[in-house]
């Protein structure tokens, strides 16, 4: 077999079969094939696309390159959430302890934000001393006491998937829903799951920009899972402005916490809701999504979820009395406010130079070795409907260095359309896509 | 400026400006572009293709990413043949001295065989003596003294093309048209022609076996060679049987003398006559083909074309007796006959095959650094729309090792299909494409 020949019939249409899939991610991961080869596999594919066995086969093949969390020991279903990435995107650390709160396990191994995008670690690292670098054994013994634990990926797991990320960043070849789908799931399904709630992102802060585009990857991603043994709902989600109002790190727990409480804004609250809903579905602890809804919903009341978070912090290393006191997190040391220009309704917002502004104040990382400055970021006061009177407060900015502070102040004032009459307002929730013969 | 930018617009099908292209170029040529992000690169070439202005951009940094003869003070029109490669093609050694001999300047820099089709300098080579390893000052000299010269690239001369070659070769990105234009006119280009003659061959012995891609070709080649300033002509020749009937090294350098001397078959002694002709046109010294094939003609029959020859092989350190007597050159221990299997027509030949088989005998390489035998080959007795009888030699088969003989022998009957009914014979000529506003 010959990586010449695979990367010819792929660039032909052909369908691969498992033996080379598994030739190439092997020899890729080994050192056997050169990047050089892969990377023009790699962009083969994005214009080809691979077919739903392909995708499995390299899902499959990413998973097997490492090690798999074993929780078969642990009772219960395991069911995680995944996010393909948006602004002020939190949902995360309020879910997580939610789903464990009515019974599910949820073994959740996050990632870092890059660019425009939070990451949920480095949101948790904003916690004072908590600790998402534990081993798969210290791991599962937070699982184990909390129910839910959080932590960032170790090297044992899917390390052909690090090796291939880091040839597509490079090759411009991210954007290929069968890449991304072995991505997602190859990392995912190492955590051991049975079931998986994915929140497809679709708009102006999104990777997805494009309805059809995010539809394509939440269909490519069910499928994978179905066949793969592992229950999915993929849900497409509004991202044309950030979720919440807080971006940034301690910022975003803070507003996580309120949720937790009771409290937080409308849209964050219902998407926590219907996704935490959905975990309990397929965690077999909610016959439906309403009935789901509802139990979560008395799980805030209760404070059983806050409960539940305090207690994985405390297990993870944190300090709980940051929980219980968020004026312990980091706070910036200036903040500015930036004002309406003229009078009327925002129409739109530019989602992805927020989330960029946000990581200039250094909220966020350019590089992959960038450093994060956890008390950054802004509130956003004006979303997309309202009206509003010219001088009105828009957003905050919240930072400690001035150096960008004028370059992030016009970039945000100009991610703001303001007009003369109401914009239509997109549902928060465009689809839910089960995948067909799940459908119990 | 950033590869992945650029790989990325032209994945989007965006046009690449001059700028992006020398960067791309250079950076690969001089080491600070990697392996992976060319192939990348490549491989979205390969699906989206280039402009005429993007085609001629990566010609001319290809080009200039070496050294360019400079013939200027060397007075008349300086006009190369160049073909896409075919098996038993070696119009090369016949239609160089005739050009010369008939006042065109031939700076030919030429290539080996690779695979099933066999190159010009590996021919040559089979003249003892011959060295086709001139340096670009000895070259010059010849060139002075015969009006024609033949040798391989030098180090010098387009050096991007060669990593370029060996990246593609191992991506399977080889057959794309604008990096196929590259590849060709960089080198060309290199010799300092004022004119080009382009055999684009197509059919089972070539590299396009379709039409529609070799048009294509031909259509992108005169293009770029017009705006790059020099003067061309595509032909689209037929490559569905072997041109002439003798393939092998040595074989083929003495049905070239056969056909300078006035003799060898039609359709080789056909495409010569045509081939020439168009230098002829392209350089001056012919008013339009006819005539250029009147001249060619003459120059046979006269013997001026052979002397040119022999003065060539003499310059360039050759024996020239081994052209005045063939026998001479390397012979072959033993030849077998490979007979008609049945009464019949000839109807197709699968060329690609017969030139494997010459390559298996020892004629070509399977590998850049495999070792040549000059004396092997073959030699074809009944070609596309010959009558057979049963029993009847279709071919001979010229070796020395017989370790691959049986299954030479096979794969050779193999490649005929003998059937009842005649079949359509194919034009040798199938097309002759002159860039538009190069009629004159």
């Amino acid at each position: 077999m010959r990586a010449v020949d695979i990367i010819r019939r792929k660039r032909l249409g052909e369908e691969l079969s498992r033996a080379e899939i598994n030739f190439l991610i092997s020899g890729f991961t080994n050192g056997t094939i050169p990047d050089y080869q892969i990377s023009a596999f790699l962009m083969a594919v994005y214009f080809v696309g691979m077919t739903d066995q392909e995708t499995v086969g390299l899902t499959e093949e990413m998973l097997h390159s490492g090690s798999m969390v074993d929780l078969s020991d642990i009772p219960g279903e395991k069911v995680d959430k995944h996010s393909t990435g948006g602004v002020g995107d939190k949902t995360s650390l309020i879910i997580a302890p939610l789903a464990a709160a009515a019974g599910v396990i949820v073994p959740m191994i996050s990632g870092r934000g890059l660019g425009h995008t939070g990451g949920t670690l480095d949101k948790l690292e904003s916690i004072p001393g908590f600790d998402v670098g534990l081993d798969l054994k210290r791991f599962r013994s937070v699982l184990d006491h909390a129910g839910c634990a959080l932590i960032g990926q170790t090297q044992e797991i899917a390390p052909a998937d690090k090796k291939l990320y880091s040839l597509r960043d490079v090759t411009a070849t991210i954007d290929s829903v069968p890449l991304i789908t072995g991505s997602i799931l190859s990392k995912k399904l190492a955590e051991g799951i049975t079931g998986l709630v994915l929140d497809v992102k679709v708009g102006s802060g999104a990777f997805m920009k494009n309805g059809d585009s995010a539809r394509e990857l939440a269909e490519k991603l069910n499928s994978t899972a179905r066949r793969m043994g592992v229950r999915s709902v993929a849900l497409l989600t509004d991202m044309n402005q950030p979720l919440g109002s807080h971006v940034g790190n301690a910022l975003e727990v803070k507003e996580s916490i309120d949720v937790m409480r009771g409290g937080g804004p409308e849209d964050l609250k219902e998407l926590c809701l219907v996704l935490a809903a959905h975990m309990l579905v397929l965690g077999k602890v909610a016959s439906g999504v309403e009935e789901g809804k509802r139990q979560v919903a008395r799980l805030i009341d209760s404070g059983a979820g806050l409960e539940r978070f305090m207690k994985m912090v405390e297990l993870q290393g944190g300090d709980p009395r940051a929980i219980e006191n968020p004026k312990l997190l980091a706070q910036s040391a200036h903040h500015r406010e930036v004002l309406a220009p003229r009078d009327g309704y925002v129409t739109r917002i530019d989602t992805e130079a927020l989330g960029t502004a946000a990581m200039l104040l250094g909220a966020g990382r350019e590089t992959v070795d960038g450093v994060i400055d956890p008390a950054v970021g802004l509130i956003v006061h004006r979303k997309i409907g309202a009206e509003v009177s010219k001088g009105e407060p828009l957003l905050s900015l919240h930072y400690n260095g001035d150096s960008r502070l004028e370059n992030v102040q016009q970039m945000v004032s100009g991610a703001y359309d303001i007009q003369d009459t109401p914009p239509t307002i997109e549902p928060l929730i465009k689809a839910t896509l089960e995948p067909e013969d799940d459908e119990s």
